[in-house]
């Protein structure tokens, strides 16, 4: 009998950095951006449901699993925002990959980490396809855990090398731009997101608030312009005002979550959209023309999980570094597990 | 800053041996009961939903979250019975439990045998409320990775002494009998249901194909009788003939999973059922009379996986059986996750 099929692959905080900077962040960033295209691309496959959440007054708690019949992915994540008030992390999660065929998991990892990746991979690749040809100037509006992963992710997918910070606490915008030294950015920071706004030619927006916040308002947002609405992603968590969303072009992941849990949430639930997969399947347009006002409306969906769950399953075998876990009952005949007890206090 | 923010402990099949043989099966099937049925008894302070099942063409990966508001847990379960022919179990399970105000992981689990434990004690605490006054004699059907657990469950919790084993395959009958040894049973191998049911006061199904089975027809089932029916958990997957529906009082967990899982899936979504937990809370009657037909119809809900995984940390701190694992980013300043990475490349 194979000793290995009990053993599930643990990929720890400091394994995940050993393999994030053994092959650099940019790369990391392009590589998860190549493998979420390409799952977005096949989007039918998969088995979708818009993410299992567990509210209470300080946060939330979701699930969220996905399937494309041959492996399975859930990331367990919460979102905080009075979390860093005792030093801990607004967002953390960690995820599982498993095999359809037999139900067993064979990865766990953590993904605070991974998901700030591919959150910004997935911002950057649907900016691909969205954003006005050859933008090179982005504002960037809140500088908190995620900001530095979408700047590096605007940069390494798009070229993007100029940015505008604005946060509402200066310390979080010179930490941003000092943490980004040495990435080859010409740096602005701003006093307001209004300064911040100027002449970018696209808006990232990824705050933590759990409020419906104005962080844009209509005025703001001149024509051409692509938005990359992040941080409104749970319900009453918004980031823009409504009449921005009236102007814009609408882009989203998985419209049930979306509608639930994105900016949409302020409009009527039959105001139309389009799902980034048609985009990348060719099946519905992206950028039209230059004066066109494109959104992301980001919440993140379990396929871009799955993604970079496969891409980390494949690296942390390559690299070896992982842990073996003792999580899966291994009795010697499978109907035993009462025996495996026995034996256990035999021995 | 406190260092351990980031630490979840982990028990490994290998702790999880060592904290059930320390304390004894049949008193921590005793605790598990308990716990069960006191949030049982507090059902309605939970948030409840049905388990998130992906199923496949061998199998189902489910996720059971619940929350109380102050802690919420999750259980992660596959059943695939065609496993077995290769070695691996049919059900294998993990868990997490974690704290709502923060909205970190806590305790991360095997939940393999955990979970072979809380079905027991919670067939068995149902039937302390269910089955005739007095009951000695239980008829065991499936005798594979949970009978021994239901068997054991029964004796502590009730005092069933006298067992009838019967299951398609005779070594498993065997070896379920072989297991049991010096636990105080009179045991019989019967060569059929119908000879395993002879004089059962109770009777357990508890067998694991995916079908539509009928492992007890009408004619087995005579009056006064509570049954336990285990097995069937899934769509598709049943055990018994729907006229002894018909003639039982049935008792479920959580009706809208029930009505697609368990049993009760063969009957008119309007079937009359009584949910357990009322029972519990003296707000329905359990069994009424002598000659009633009581019917189990058990599917696993994700309050008794909270349950136990509560007395589990609980064993797991009294006893030190656990490991630390490092599963949350854990930057000096929260907002910082990608100085962490760049601190970690300098040193």
């Amino acid at each position: 009998m194979d000793r290995q099929l009990n053993i599930v692959r643990f990929v720890s905080v400091d394994h995940m950095m050993q393999i994030v900077l053994g092959r650099g962040v940019e790369r990391v960033l392009t590589d998860l951006a190549a493998g979420i295209e390409a799952d977005f691309a096949r989007w039918e496959m998969f088995d979708k449901s818009a993410r299992l959440a567990s509210h209470s007054r300080d946060g939330v708690i979701e699930l969220m699993p996905t399937s494309d019949g041959g492996q399975y992915a859930f990331k367990y994540v919460n979102g905080h925002p009075k979390n860093t008030r005792d030093g801990r992390q607004t967002v953390t999660a960690f995820g599982v990959l498993a095999d359809v065929a037999t139900g067993y998991p064979v990865l766990l990892t953590e993904m605070t980490i991974l998901t700030a990746l591919r959150t910004a991979a997935t911002s950057a690749m649907a900016a691909k396809h969205l954003a006005p040809a050859g933008a090179r100037t982005m504002a960037l509006i809140g500088n908190g855990a995620q900001s530095e992963f979408q700047a590096l992710a605007f940069k390494a997918l798009l070229g993007v090398d100029r940015l505008r910070l604005h946060d509402i606490d200066p310390a979080a915008s010179a930490r941003c731009a000092r943490n980004l030294e040495g990435f080859g950015f010409e740096i602005a920071i701003c006093e307001s997101a209004q300064a911040a706004m100027l002449k970018a030619e696209i808006v990232t927006t990824v705050t933590a608030d759990k409020a419906n916040a104005t962080i844009l308002t209509d005025n703001m947002v001149g024509p051409g312009i692509h938005i990359n609405a992040v941080g409104g992603d749970c319900p009453g968590k918004t980031e823009l005002h409504p009449d921005i969303l009236r102007r814009s072009d609408i882009f989203v992941e998985y419209p049930p979550q979306t509608r639930v849990e994105g900016e949409i949430q302020q409009l009527s639930p039959d105001h139309p959209v389009t799902e980034l997969w048609r985009v990348i399947a060719g099946q519905a347009a992206g950028r039209r023309d230059a004066s066109q006002i494109t959104l992301f409306d980001s919440v993140g969906f379990a396929i871009e999980d799955f993604s970079v769950l496969r891409w980390l399953a494949d690296e942390a075998a390559r690299t070896g570094r992982f842990d073996e876990l003792d999580l899966l009952a291994d009795p010697d005949e499978p109907r035993d597990l009462f025996g495996m007890l026995l034996r256990a206090q035999a021995a």
